[in-house]
């Protein structure tokens, strides 16, 4: 039996807060009841799993000098994540995310990310130093907003891995930065260095020819990818390499707000991995992940322990096609949001 | 008698949403319950309430391209604000405040303005079009804070001054904005041009070298400036030109909000005083404005028709010393803040 080595795990990318709506609706044109702030921000909250994994890790990441930041910061701390890198930027506004579901569980949102602090993500000695130490970089799609941040991102899978170190990747996008100029060629950079790729549904195929999902795994893997995770949402989430497929379903338990379960998932599946665990071991304690994401309240507010995850698994039946999610509706269309789940 | 023309008003600043916190407390550094987005900004907020009186009226900002930015542009083009020189600006964040009230009155806020859409105010064929449209310029002094939209509002004064128009200025200050380089030669340079005054309390001593009440106020007079009106918050207001001043004490109501008084107070003086109406008069409508305003939850939720502040007048006593706000929490803390109570 070989030995894995500690693995440090970083991720670089947006910080926000998220403001919730209470009650289902369309938008944000009038007074409503909301909840927040939130600590928030996809590579947040994956890298906030990672930490309560008790895997080392770090985020490079900005907030503001504000309540905001500063409630993000001391979450991510008190969890386990090394700080050091995020930059805290006087002037700047913390990133923000008013969120509200439509009846039809579609979500409307309000975004400050760009020109807010998470614009001024950069390099930094800091950065470089935490850059550095990693044994593996996690790239959320949806962070690659600026130029800066592409340029940053792009350096530090070069840096980490000439050392050997690996890289995965959640498309995790938006259709509103999808359109930004190169967003395409940064994704598509970003995939010919990944060894561990993460896409949620029609992700798959972002950037292959194939459309239909067998030839166009088998397009990916070509390319060098080692593994392929797909999260189905509702429908479990299957692990392909050059063996055969192997699916797990989800869970079934209650849905209260599916953000932040995937990344919650992808968290928890890149660490069991780089533990060297058996794929169907990390896809079973990654699914339990996304399900105890789903039933709390907030993107940050249901990652997992381990201890969490274990008591969770006594109480549920998996690895059977029935232990599915209750329908939940239009998870399909959410899909394609920032933080679906798994 | 002399029957004036009809006056067009103008403002140039922020517009913002503002999120209110539903429960006093310190700060927003974990998830409470909140109410939200109202229209706010304290520019937005007096230009509304002039329209509310039937004044022709307009505003210059910007908005970004979001659920924020629409409501603010309806509600004051519902109101009866011409909005054509509202630029809305894509990919930008339509400027917010989180504000909550502690025990003791004091606020917290977390801002977003500097490099929210607030932040790309500037010069448009839009913008000209509108100042050379108005006869009265009303300045805020918490909008002065990009060198952008200084050099905006330094060039409407000299633009509506050249053509015999008058310009009303309401220092709003915020101790956060006071240390940027330039600024206080920035509200100097309003004052210099400044016909009617309408500081808060303790902002009459902002640009004087005296520090007692009627040094002070002579002082500003002998610059140029016509007329003051000194807001008191629950102390009521004093009006003071050459000859003998003129005191209101504030109405007896129950406080809700006093966030936006102090600006509906503003808007309705210097409409009465552009109508020319007697000072007494003007004082009993403004004063009224204010009183209105703080009973309801919401920046730009309290501003009043002419009916509304007549049925109000004909509801409570008004001119005697005894007619006070009932005493209220930290007045004179507040009356720093950005939209004081009059």
């Amino acid at each position: 039996m070989r030995m894995s080595s500690v693995k440090k795990i970083i991720t670089i990318g947006e910080i926000l807060v998220e403001i919730m709506a209470k009650e289902p609706g369309e938008g944000f044109r009038s007074p409503i009841d909301l909840v927040g702030p939130f600590p928030s921000g996809a590579p947040a909250i994956f890298i906030d799993q990672v930490a309560k994994l008790g895997q080392p890790c770090g985020i490079v990441s900005c907030v503001g000098d504000d309540d905001f930041g500063a409630m993000n910061t001391e979450r991510l701390r008190r969890d386990g994540v090394d700080i050091a890198a995020i930059a805290v930027e006087p002037g700047a506004a913390t990133g923000s995310a008013f969120v509200r579901y439509r009846k039809d569980g579609q979500r409307d949102f309000v975004f400050n990310i760009k020109h807010s602090a998470c614009g001024l993500i950069r390099q930094t000695p800091d950065a470089d130093a935490l850059i550095d130490s990693a044994d593996h970089l996690h790239v959320m799609g949806s962070s690659l907003f600026s130029d800066d941040i592409v340029t940053l991102i792009r350096r530090a899978i070069g840096r980490i891995k000439t050392k050997g170190g690996t890289v995965s990747f959640d498309p995790n996008i938006r259709k509103e930065i999808l359109g930004l100029p190169g967003m395409i060629e940064a994704l598509d950079h970003v995939l010919g260095q990944t060894d561990l790729f993460l896409p949620s549904g029609p992700e798959l195929f972002l950037l292959t020819g194939a459309t239909d999902e067998v030839p166009a795994v088998r397009e990916i893997l070509a390319r060098g990818v080692r593994a392929i995770v797909l999260k189905r949402g509702a429908d479990g989430a299957t692990y392909y390499e050059h063996g055969a497929p192997l699916h797990m379903p989800a869970f079934r338990v209650e849905e209260v707000d599916p953000t932040g379960a995937g990344d919650s998932f992808g968290a928890t599946f890149v660490t069991c991995w780089l533990r060297d665990m058996a794929p169907r071991e990390a896809l079973r304690l990654a699914t339990a992940s996304g399900a105890r994401a789903v039933r709390v309240k907030g993107p940050m507010e249901g990652t997992s322990t381990r201890a969490e995850l274990d008591a969770f698994l006594a109480n549920h039946d998996s690895g059977v096609p029935s232990g599915r999610l209750a329908p939940r509706h239009g998870t399909r269309g959410r899909s394609r949001d920032r933080t679906s789940p798994p």
